[in-house]
């Protein structure tokens, strides 16, 4: 293996949207990067519509070039579709590395890949780094949030170059280590989750004012952009506002008015609740959004059940603005904590150490769930958080009393009215059965041992019990 | 391999509840039936409890000894903990085994492990069966359902000795060979999944009478014990009447204030969930039973917030008794077509051709599910079932044209008054979604568009487009 001197300080290999936009990135902060794609023909029309940063890249055609232009230890990240090409790749380029060199999985990978993936490569010498990357293309070229999962010794080659390039929250940049092999990618997932519920709560709020109150999508949309300068202020809301207000040149017809109604997603959402359920949690109100978005690909099936199916609605009173701000503040809220409450438990089954407050940080720029809020669950986690749940910290209680009133609200009318609102009901439910001491699973239980005989516990003394039940033993 | 002649019809192995249950109903039905155990010292005492049925069993302390008592081509049941120990058990049985014997596992099994089984056998010569059997301890001595996934060759065999223990309903055997591999451990598995969210359902209407109504256990039970005469009539309402009205001996109240309301599961729920997701479904009422499990094991969370989260109560109409009955039958009808609608899609993924009506008609008796409202089903199934999807079908149209108003009005009540009604809401939410030709999703479209580029159809014209936004391209 040749050693290379004044070689380039990061090579990333894929040259897709996402790729692109990183390696760029890397350059305008000041590195040398080298870059590769499976398509070689990729590489040169790329570094010549690179301007001024050209003089950063160094394209390189094989594999074994590409190994060659980066200085020991090598950081190469893959900006590759995450599965079996991943895969692939590792086992193309391992025994051209050298020890101490680092390899980086930045796509959506599922976690459980990235610790096997870990696991294989621990003790040979090359060390595995899972990088989760939120912003899209413009976070990618301008700043990301990345969430990183790996070794120390990564993290201390990787740690410049990524600090370099990262979104910035008042001066502090949006990347951290947050624990090794899968953390990283396992908080990106949750991340993308909570971006689920908090697109789907959006869109619940945007139905009911376009369904039930009738409003024009302009004037929703202007209703989102004053909701931006509240409690509310985030990328998603000022994303709404700029869609909803957005004319279509073809038809003079609002934009969203001429988008099909069926969203796509691409596994994280989903991702993120099985590894809940797997962990004995359910986050209910991401478990709503990506039922949501399942549910809007069965468009034919809702056109032809519309005639069919009874609507049953009733009269409601109109909720004002005000609430319908403060129910998606409290939607929002419970989402986040949902998450959270998934984190803590993968952080204790997986050992990771998970640092809340600053994974609340590192969220506050460059990602797609940034809000003002996160400043709240920073200041949350810092401070004493009773039971590990997010809602009990103090401050948000004293959101969640003005928020959650709106919220039963909303729902009431929602619910009476007959406007659709899955991922604000299932986060009332959650909350509800969450503050209730006493809740209803005496009667679970007991219906249990009466047909299972599982024994159930007594409130009033230790040990496993049976009941006396008068069954009728005789024949179903 | 010495050939029996005069041996048992079945073999079954493993005497805990359910395996002596079934030994002793195949017995009572005129089987010879070989028994044993891993612990060989159960064996004799089982034989000398089992009464005038002992003629009729053969105890072996061997595997070896099992094997040579049982006829050929063999059956043989296993009635053992689900995964490694059904690996194990197979290990070590085949090579004991001749061409055309089949193996059964009749617990509750991961379908995919049955998948896995079945392909591992395919070519030796022996068979593999998943049956899934419910009922209970009950179901399993006097006459369970059960749900066979195998080669015709092994339901064959299999086929009057299952037929003659089986629960009957109006003559009728509850027990079908549903398709090959893990067809009737997947059955099974969402047959459990139903159960949970009924019980959920009914723990719902439950919990609103308790808390909101302020009604005591046995008034509550009677409540059920009338509605068991309508169209709730079910095996779960009627456990529920009699579980409600039992006072507990040692404290003279309800038993149920002295159960501690923690429920326990043991996987089949979740793995329900987890399979539709990866099924690209949402079983939402399974989901927010699932959940409401989980969240009940969360005890000394619930005590800590009670006192600290804000309530945000509202008054709420009280809604009757009889909306409280249609509103648990809505819930009913809507878990159930989610449930179906997670068959058909693993039907179709893994070619298992479901007979949805035969389905019905095997879970009308023995099974914990059975409800008059599956003979509703069965008469849904039979006839044209637009889209495939049971809420569309017109006799259950009929049923919820009453109680969907009923299910806004109770469920109004309880977002209102802060009862959590997690599966109740998941229902409506899921109807309301599936009732609304024109969804939100073009919302959530024109946001990923925004920020990640992933374009979207439009209502107009076929292709994939992007929108012109007018995206603010500095950095976050």
């Amino acid at each position: 293996m040749t050693e290379t001197r004044n070689g380039a300080d990061i090579g990333v290999y894929g040259l897709g949207t996402m790729g692109a936009a990183l390696a760029l990135n890397f350059a305008e902060s000041g590195f040398s990067v080298a870059v590769c794609n499976r398509e070689a023909d990729w590489v040169a029309p790329f570094i010549e519509s690179a301007g001024p940063l050209a003089d950063r890249l160094t394209g390189a055609e094989t594999l074994e070039a590409f190994v060659d232009a980066i200085t020991r230890p090598r950081n190469i990240l893959f900006m590759i579709p995450s599965g079996a090409p991943i895969d692939a790749m590792i086992d193309a380029i391992t025994p051209l590395l050298d020890d101490g060199d680092t390899l980086i999985d930045g796509g959506n990978a599922d976690f459980n890949d990235t610790r096997r993936r870990s696991a294989a490569m621990e003790g040979t010498g090359i060390h595995f780094v899972g990088m989760g990357v939120s912003g899209g293309a413009e976070g990618a070229r301008h700043g990301p949030s990345m969430m990183v999962g790996g070794s120390d010794h990564s993290w201390q080659h990787l740690r410049p170059m990524v600090e370099a390039i990262a979104a910035r929250f008042e001066g502090d940049p949006c990347v951290a280590h947050l624990g090794p092999d899968g953390a990283g990618h396992f908080v990106k997932t949750v991340h993308n989750g909570i971006e689920y519920a908090d697109m789907q709560l959006i869109a619940e709020v945007y139905g009911y004012q376009r369904d039930v109150l009738g409003l024009p999508a302009p004037q929703i949309g202007a209703q989102f952009a004053q909701w931006q300068d509240g409690p509310l202020a985030s990328y998603l809301v000022e994303v709404t506002a700029a869609v909803l207000a957005k004319t279509d040149a073809a038809t003079g017809l609002p934009t969203v008015e001429v988008i099909f109604d069926q969203a796509g997603q691409k596994g994280t959402g989903r991702w993120t609740v099985i590894e809940a359920l797997k962990l004995g949690q359910s986050a209910s109100a991401i478990e709503a959004a990506v039922g949501a978005r399942g549910w809007s690909s069965e468009k034919d099936t809702r056109v032809m059940a519309e005639p069919l199916l009874p609507s049953g609605r009733q009269d409601a009173a109109v909720v004002s603005a005000e609430d319908l701000e403060m129910a998606l503040l409290a939607g929002r809220i419970i989402a986040h904590a949902q998450g959270f409450r998934l984190l803590w438990a993968a952080s204790a089954e997986f050992g990771w150490a998970l640092d809340m407050a600053r994974i609340c940080e590192i969220w506050r720029a460059g990602c797609i769930i940034r809000s003002a809020l996160l400043g709240d669950f920073v200041a949350a986690f810092r401070a004493e958080l009773p039971a590990d749940h997010l809602i009990l910290a103090p401050s948000l209680r004293g959101r969640l009393d003005e928020a959650i009133p709106a919220l039963r609200r909303v729902l009431g009318a929602g619910v009476a009215q007959g406007a659709p609102m899955p991922a604000l009901s299932a986060s009332l439910a959650w909350y509800d059965t969450m503050r209730t001491a006493r809740g209803t699973a005496n009667l679970i239980q007991a219906q249990r041992d009466f047909f299972g005989a599982h024994g159930f516990r007594r409130t009033d003394k230790a040990g496993n019990f049976h009941g006396d039940w008068d069954r009728d033993d005789t024949p179903a």
